[in-house]
């Protein structure tokens, strides 16, 4: 691994033998995945970091995005010589199912059709994102992962990984998550859904082929996600009542108030880099994630085959989108289930996104776990 | 005072001799005022209480709705025998400026043009809103309230009379409120407006003489405004993860969830009965609120002029969208200014919405304050 940050895309076709089952019931005959990754798998393959992103993230964890130039999202922690080393581990990253950079999504070309998929493409849910990263896995030569970290969807994923395939797992590092969405979390996801569907450019989820975008009904629904993403206190720091670019209140509708101009860019940025459909169908994704509900109604049961498994659990003090109580949930069914887990709720102002910054005793957690587990598993 | 629940709508012209100057500098030389009164004005014209309605509220505090047909918004409390008892108060609820019952706001004709106003109409703050009532209670022959009483945007314009008029009030009930507007707060009120404006509907603000109106947009607003009503606590009470009329998750993008379809229900009632610029003028106010600020920083200084009045204040302790600890910064203000106040944080899970909910500690406060300010002020 070099230090460079562009990386060439990377993308596969898998289940080109065996159709992909999913939890509606629906088939995909082949699924085509786009993923990146950094590093050298080793002799025995034991090395395999699997990192998974958050509901508008990408596999561009650690090389420069393709479409907004910007560097990637996760270059704080992953890459040569950092925490999650490079040098060391064999980090994959891959877009989850339904996304819309290289993996199989609405926005993708339906083969029987010819045309955008849109809304006939199948409902999916976390277990069926797990399912194609497994196959993802398997397709590279690996067996069992050495570690799978995520934070927010990404976390979703790391606790549907120690359901469905805890043999697969060595550690586990869920972060800032939870194992179901919260009616307030629903709530919020339907009103960024409402915000695109009532769009007329949105025209019944076939805009592709029509020419158009929902754009500014996607912009709404950015704009109303991320207020979820920073804590009251991130806000009044950052922006407070702090005019933008004037001296005075304006008596009118532009953005007088920084955190206006702030949502608003917000918004714009994020049409140009994310598909509306993807963003109706991983939303929805999310809101149908309830880990519990597929083992009786008891979380710890979910949790049965991962006792072998090591975890490292963190919340964040200010994130109310899945707040510490929301993480000590799953902290507490895995700790039942006879996993070996440590779990810590990080003092940050941050709020959700905390997982994203600077947050020195994060960076310390993960450091201290990742190179005791890779002791343990012979990776010193 | 009968039993009735219907009212005769009542409206006035002031400022006809006078214009009204606005805080932004703009002129109206004539304000419509819709409003409501109940009971019977003494002969000493002592025994007046004027009701400030929130946001999307309006001046039928206690008698039916003209357009929903439903009872009115705090019959809880206001009616003969009740609370705030209209067999010996004269109870007073006016439509704000901006608003869209009555009162001069976006959605009334501009006398100059012969054509509604839509953007036209001069923003407006929550210092015009109480001097337009200022006027309404000095033509109805009051020269000093007995009490002056709101929640929300309502508990706002209590506080604005204490900075602008305290000589005019003997009593002051602020409840669920703030002095001013958070980075938070105006950043769910710019969703709400980005999604009106996104509406191809709006037109500019000029939808009325167009004949269409944008309630895609009114009701995504409606819906991202309402999660901010209602605690986390509440809307897992209330709904969970419980499904709408269906065994099993549908798969789709329908109202799986008995909080989507809530929600849905909440944006498109809505539609019928508010005007989507009125919307977007009252939140611009709400915004622009910051008592503070036009007293040097100093918010005690705001007050200054309110030594002599009695306040109850009330906040809950769920309330996110005005936190018990905004509410505590101008209780603190109050003090410094020398009112006689006392502060109450109840306990309930309702959140923002608990000032329109059946909370007993609540009414318990609201009764033994009124009951003993009357006695002061000579109402036994």
């Amino acid at each position: 691994m070099t230090g460079q940050t562009t990386a060439p895309p990377q993308q596969v076709s898998l289940f080109m033998d065996q159709p992909l089952s999913l939890a509606s019931g629906a088939v995909m005959p082949s699924v085509q995945v786009g993923y990146q990754t950094y590093g050298t798998l080793n002799d025995t393959a034991s090395n395999a970091v699997l990192i998974c992103h958050a509901l508008t993230g990408d596999q561009y964890v650690a090389s420069d995005h393709p479409v907004t130039g910007k560097a990637g999202w996760w270059t704080r922690l992953v890459g040569p010589g950092k925490i999650i080393d490079t040098n060391r581990y064999f980090v994959i990253c891959s877009n989850v199912l339904g996304g819309c950079l290289g993996t199989s999504g609405p926005a993708e070309v339906n083969p029987d059709s010819g045309k955008p998929w849109g809304l006939d493409f199948p409902v999916i849910t976390l277990k069926d994102m797990v399912c194609v990263q497994k196959a993802l896995t398997e397709s590279l030569g690996i067996d069992q992962l050495f570690a799978v970290i995520g934070g927010s969807m990404g976390g979703m994923q790391v606790l549907q990984w120690l359901a469905d395939y805890p043999e697969s797992v060595f550690s586990a590092i869920p972060i800032a998550t939870a194992a179901r969405h919260t009616a307030q979390n629903i709530a919020f996801h339907e009103v960024g859904r409402q915000a695109i569907m009532a769009d007329p450019n949105w025209r019944g989820g076939a805009y592709l082929a029509a020419g158009v975008s929902p754009d500014a009904g996607l912009s709404v629904a950015r704009m109303a996600a991320h207020i979820t993403y920073m804590s009251e206190d991130a806000l009044a720091q950052k922006f407070g009542r702090n005019l933008q670019d004037r001296e005075t209140i304006g008596f009118g509708f532009e953005a007088d108030f920084q955190v206006e101009s702030y949502l608003r860019h917000q918004g714009s940025t994020f049409v140009d880099r994310f598909d509306a459909n993807s963003y109706l169908y991983i939303t929805r994704a999310m809101d149908y994630f309830d880990l519990a509900s597929s083992a009786g109604g008891k979380l710890a049961e979910a949790f049965r085959g991962a006792s072998h498994v090591r975890c490292c659990a963190l919340s964040f003090s200010s994130d109310w989108l899945y707040p510490p109580s929301e993480n000590k949930a799953f902290v507490h069914a895995l700790n039942a289930a006879g996993a070996r887990i440590a779990y810590t709720e990080i003092e940050s102002d941050f709020g959700h996104d905390a997982f994203l910054m600077d947050v020195p005793e994060m960076d310390r957690m993960l450091a201290g776990f990742i190179t005791r587990t890779a002791e343990e598993r012979g990776l010193s």
